[in-house]
């Protein structure tokens, strides 16, 4: 497949790194790239990346893209195109207009969401959810967050916040989360949970991937740990599909990469907390890592329409 | 307001109470009565007892309803309009096609979904809800169940398990539940987990009301129970809130008549468990007990078209 039919670019924005792809409008990805992000180096350093992303992938496909699309690590209200308050990812976009800033950047409309949407969309539309009337998408890397999408539709809720599987009382309180919400979740379900939990215990990790490596080794205390973030992490996933009644529920993210051992044990603690009637079949992600940057792209095509 | 315009029937089926209101197809009650949904005497007598419901209002309207509309205790599968599996208020209901034998009855087309649904429908289109772009129907009775609309839609999922609230692992495990959930926090949520606590703290009393009279004469046991099925009923509904972001949460059912002390309860577990950028309001129910009935006939009328 070429770049003859035409490309939508969709940029994945992390609080480090940024991800852009070139995607068809079948879903196929056409390019790929990361660079830093610039989120710690003030309001305009990502906006940057994400104009030098562009230029690269249309400069290498000797063509403008038809359409753009971006996913951000925060809340995003779909009337108005506002990241609703703070996100730890972007210190400095407090209730930034994300997409005003970004359609007067590139003098076009383009679609901006949250980057759990994002993933969501692109498993829905040309990954592994690929036809089913409800799925949900959960992203576990240094956080966790999901979307969800039925009868065609994302599920964004009144501002752009739905989604937020991370923030559940569902935690032991062994670690607090800057929340603010009591036995948060996120710090025992998720990658800087796992490195957290490691330090509690008194194991030098600077990654997940280390606990991760050192339990596969037989260290008691790492294999306890990512015991412990398996269980917590299903039981937050099953909260959401008891709510929620996915047909299927996708684990996207780094940790969805993390070795057989560890997905085994989500999916036991998931069916062990998920009300018997609305269990759902749980895959990896069809596009990995990739999941939000095409998303994003498959946004853009929606936002022009069947292009 | 009278019948001249035209009105539907709304069907609100229970374990034991089968509740029908004509209603206008702005949301006006033009009537309203309750009868024994007869769901304990075998398959056929609910579907007799809808019957006699809906020739009771229609010879007292001295007219034909234009449409009809019924909620039922469980999930309905919105394609099939079968009811999933057994629920516990319909024991001779299990994989029943409510939808089709309904529709053969009364030989006309109908809607049939959830009752949890039928209330949150009610309370979006003419009650509490009206107008918002996201809202969350909680209904706190013997159980504890949920209906969301967003955009102008319900939330299904993919069978019509949606909204199920009650079965979140939120509990403290003091009581059992019989869906299997470790930790349901339906028992310590709901009218009858006030029974049973109480019950388990040696209080004799065969109604939530009793319990809620003790407390408030200021029985010390009795206020225990009430004030710990407030905060875990306030941490069900922050989960909900977190993972839904609805810009309003509705408070439906018996238990939400029961008093200020109670209500106040939930609303300070509810504002120390959900994720603060998620907050939303909490109101009482316009429609209170007859949401499911008014909420039917709505989504009867919606059946029909804009009758």
């Amino acid at each position: 497949m070429g770049m003859a039919e035409g490309f939508s670019i969709g940029l994945d924005l992390g609080g480090t790194r940024l991800k852009a792809a070139a995607v068809s409008h079948a879903g196929a990805v056409l390019d790929f790239e990361v660079r830093d992000s610039g989120a710690r180096h003030g309001p305009r350093a990502p906006l940057l990346a994400m104009v030098e992303a562009v230029r690269t992938l249309s400069e290498r496909a000797g063509a403008r893209p038809r359409a753009i699309g971006v996913g951000v690590p925060g809340a995003v209200d779909p009337a108005t195109g506002i990241l609703r308050g703070t996100t730890p990812h972007l210190p400095h976009w407090r209730d930034f207009p994300v997409r005003a800033e970004l359609e007067a950047l590139f003098g076009r409309g383009l679609a901006v969401d949250n980057d759990a949407n994002a993933a969501a969309w692109a498993e829905h539309r040309a990954g592994a959810a690929r036809g089913t009337r409800a799925s949900l998408t959960v992203c576990v890397g240094t956080g966790l967050g999901g979307g969800y999408v039925a009868q065609g539709r994302l599920l964004r809720g009144a501002w752009g916040g739905a989604g937020e599987l991370g923030h559940l009382p569902l935690g032991s309180g062994a670690l607090a989360c800057r929340c603010g919400v009591p036995n948060c979740v996120e710090p025992e379900a998720s990658g800087s949970g796992i490195v957290r939990l490691a330090d509690a215990r008194g194991l030098a990790a600077t990654d997940a991937r280390d606990v991760f490596a050192a339990a596969a080794a037989g260290e008691p205390r790492a294999a306890a740990v990512v015991a412990h973030v398996a269980e917590r992490l299903g039981a937050a996933i099953a909260t959401a599909t008891t709510l929620l009644n996915p047909e299927l529920v996708v684990l996207a993210g780094g940790l969805a990469e993390a070795g057989e051992t560890f997905v085994e044990g989500v999916r036991r603690s998931y069916l062990r907390h998920v009300l018997p009637a609305n269990s759902a079949r749980l895959e990896r992600a069809a596009f990995g890592e990739r999941a939000g940057a095409v998303g994003a792209a498959l946004l853009g095509w929606e936002r022009v329409g069947e292009g």
